[in-house]
């Protein structure tokens, strides 16, 4: 173990350190703050498509079958090659009529997720059951045109990357593999977090003849038009800090007057960047700003109440204690450990500042917890390129449009929710006009719940309460078998995660809750098969 | 009346006569006697498009509304206007949450739908219901591209004519609607007929937040892939000969040798030509049967069993006999018998033929009730000109892939579906591929009715046996709310035309008890809508 910590060189280190709190996605962050296209608007992931931090845990082929790049229309386009991951090691096979685990990838590369997904692999012994992870097409190696470059071209390349062209690759693939497998009997559990939850319970709402039931995690499929308030997200984030400590609370929501009337100052703006570090001067405070929303927002979707002291930073030794490094180490794969970095440590490093000093400097000292973990770091690099090309920024500017706003009772400044500035942002930078309420038409919105109480099932909406994510998902159950399982803690679709010996107790429970309703829809799936067998 | 009726040309009864079956759409006949864009194969409709022959029966506005062409893609394509016709006389508005009813406009110009399905205006003011009829796109006036010959110009353009894109069209255009209305509570109940049939069948799985429920009559959502047996369609139409006479089965089970000897003759086809009145010359036996096929397929669909003296031909007034002039002649509008031309007439000419009379002239005189039932044509035009553009041809040659075949016990020649002569022919026409598995895999297929056991509520499928299509559709109940309801008797989709006086019971009483389903989806709605008020 050591030998392999050693050979990780401390950009790649730090690189783990910023991938490893699984991440999320917004985008549509409220100006003049960010863009929908800010670096630093909170994501569901940090940094997607980085095969190269991913190596899986788990063992699993790799194959590719040719897609259509629109399963809706017929325009002559050529088909792109979606990878897949596939383990059938216990698997019962066609005549027990076991079960497929199909998981929902999501907007990166799908062995990052394979990786990070550990109860899908735990429980695939118990119910014999085939595991595949599909990549979500443009990401990953799953690229139209050939390439990432030829696929993020522009918009008419771009066009094709929506939520419902993917649900339909994943529908097009089970059912080709089923078909070559003669598994056609053979039903398949879907599972997804995050994005990949509420592809998961959108499919299984599409689908209900192709997937028998979903476990979507952490899907925020509510966070859309005026479904939950726009203040929702910050909102939590900012409760998640207020909970640890009303004085850290205080000290960021006054944060923000300093920092901008520091950058008012002559040579304020270099102030600020020698103050945090910055590798190159600050152009505006609103990079600043971005920068620290982002931290706030991805430690509060970590927040993961493990004790605190389970893994404190020792100095001597930064590197082992970022890292849990997984026992099968010999496919050079890690685990991490995302708790060690949560707002409670944040709060503890705010607070425990000496008398005297700075705001700003307590700050610094605050979020040096998410951006430099390890201590390892000199200066922070922006990193605010406005030409990439970024897939989920596509999406946010064409479906995913979630509004997102402040209120006065959070922590961060008070900011409405502008659509119209959203719009602009996406014409300028994309050349697309979003459809703000074409996901609410397409999956449903106000009418959702209603709708569902008579239509639908099985599907479970698991939450943890302090991930900001939890106030656009599923908190109540709809019907008897479209649940709501959340727990008061637990983080963004922490369930998902691999089982470790220090799960606390809810979280055991959680997932052996999940258990049980899976077996239960295999079970009445087999005897509803075997009712018309016997007929 | 009767001045009305001296005003209609004979060439316009004729095309009348030949509207009047509400004939259905194949398209996937069996070759060699049918490549997927014969003009004679079987269709849902007859001669989609004729605004003319359709003035309304009914009172209603007309309005455009800009959709996009593409739903589930961000490609920089132009809008397009659809049009939808819309009534609010007996609606009760949002204060009461009444309901709108909801035609998925079919392959057709809406007006001739709207004329044609009487069953929505005539229970509309019992519920207070709105009438929203919407054109279905690249049909009637709902063309993308400005016009027919922009839209039907190539693949490129008419590649976004799919069933899924128009369901789209109605989510869209239903959501809009109800927002600009403020009548976002007020129930949407779905109807359609057999292609407009599988399309508010798949509507109300697709979209169950927008729709409470689907009448969907005569719709064979399951005449894909094996899901039924190939032969179904031209059993049925046997079936529905042999059942009025043996003979009769008989003497068209025999004709096509005879056809095809006489084809080979010197001379033959001009003898062929002679006996059928052609226009112009035959160029191949196939065109003869393809013509045949096509009467005796229609013929089957409109086997509506009034009794047979209601509207027998009296040749002094060929006219009335054929016209039921609609009361609110105001108007303009007609109501077609279809009943007075059915295998029972057809046999009986056939049957009634003096002894000697060869069985040439036996079919002959049989498929003139179809082809010439006013008596009034001189000679028939095949007009099987090879490349017309025609929408549902495009649909069959995309998604829309209905194997079509006959057995050695149908009264056609045994023909065995082939998938690839199929595919050669699409390409060749239309330069595109079809995809014979995506129907089953978007809107379900061979997990189907188990799938929706648990899964999904409030459709009707309605059948009546003696319609060819009967075969394909849902003809058990799949749940306590997903319900088949058929007639022994009964033609395509006859439920959703205008009550008559000569109604028979059996049709009375399918109505009715359609009727009150659907008033029970509304009372479980309010319900439910009662009971979240009052929490």
């Amino acid at each position: 173990m050591g030998d392999f910590t050693a050979m990780l060189s401390l950009p790649l280190l730090l690189s783990l350190a910023a991938l490893c709190f699984y991440p999320s996605t917004i985008s549509s962050m409220p100006p003049p703050r960010f863009s929908p296209k800010s670096k630093y608007a909170p994501r569901f992931l940090g940094k997607p498509s980085r095969s190269n931090y991913s190596a899986p845990t788990y063992q699993y082929d790799t194959r590719y079958f040719d897609q259509n790049l629109d399963h809706f229309s017929f325009s002559n386009l050529p088909k792109f090659r979606q990878r897949y991951l596939i383990n059938t090691d216990h698997w019962a096979g066609p005549s027990r009529a076991a079960p497929i685990l199909f998981y929902c990838g999501n907007e990166g590369d799908i062995e990052w997720f394979a990786a990070n997904t550990g109860f899908v692999w735990e429980i695939a012994p118990r119910f014999r059951a085939m595991i595949v992870f599909p990549e979500h097409r443009y990401y990953g190696e799953s690229m139209p045109y050939g390439s990432q470059e030829e696929a993020y071209r522009n918009t008419s390349t771009l066009a094709h990357l929506t939520a419902e062209q993917a649900i339909a690759d994943f529908a097009v693939l089970i059912t080709e593999l089923k078909r070559n497998m003669s598994a056609q009997d053979c039903p398949v559990v879907l599972f997804g977090g995050s994005y990949g939850g509420m592809l998961a319970s959108w499919m299984r709402l599409k689908y209900p003849h192709i997937a028998i039931g979903a476990l979507a995690a952490s899907a925020p499929i509510l966070q859309f038009e005026d479904l939950v308030p726009p203040e929702t997200f910050y909102q939590i984030v900012s409760d998640d800090f207020k909970s640890e400590s009303f004085s850290c609370f205080n000290t960021i929501k006054n944060s923000w007057d300093v920092i901008e009337a520091e950058g008012q100052k002559k040579n304020g703006l270099s102030f600020l960047s020698e103050t945090f570090r910055f590798c190159k001067k600050l152009k505006s405070t609103a990079a600043l700003s971005d920068w620290l929303y982002s931290a706030y927002s991805y430690l509060a979707m970590a927040d993961y109440p493990y004790p605190a002291d389970f893994l404190m930073p020792m100095p001597g030794n930064p590197i082992k204690e970022i890292l849990l490094l997984n026992e099968t180490m010999g496919d050079s794969v890690l685990t991490f450990t995302w708790e060690s970095v949560s707002p409670k440590l944040v709060c503890r490093r705010i607070d425990n500042c000496p008398d005297g000093t700075s705001i700003l400097q307590q700050i610094f000292e605050g979020v040096s917890v998410y951006y430099n973990y390890t201590g390892t770091v000199d200066c922070f690099d922006l990193d605010d390129d406005p030409h990439g090309m970024d897939g989920w920024n596509w999406q946010a500017c064409t479906e995913m449009v979630m509004p997102m706003a402040t209120s006065k009772y959070s922590m961060f400044p008070e900011y409405s929710y502008n659509y119209t500035s959203y719009e602009e942002w996406c014409l300028g930078d994309y050349h697309v006009k979003p459809r703000p309420n074409w996901i609410t038409t397409e999956f449903g919105g106000h009418g959702f719940k209603h709708a569902l109480k008579t239509f639908g099932s099985n599907i479970i909406f698991s939450n943890g309460l302090l991930d900001p994510w939890s106030g656009g998902s599923v908190l109540e159950d709809i019907s008897e078998s479209i649940v709501a399982i959340f727990t008061k803690e637990g983080a963004h679709h922490l369930d998902l995660r691999p089982s470790t010996a220090e799960d606390p107790d809810w979280l055991v429970e959680q997932r052996a809750t999940e258990i049980k309703i899976i077996r239960s829809w295999l079970d009445e799936y087999l005897e509803r098969k075997r009712a018309v067998l016997d007929m």
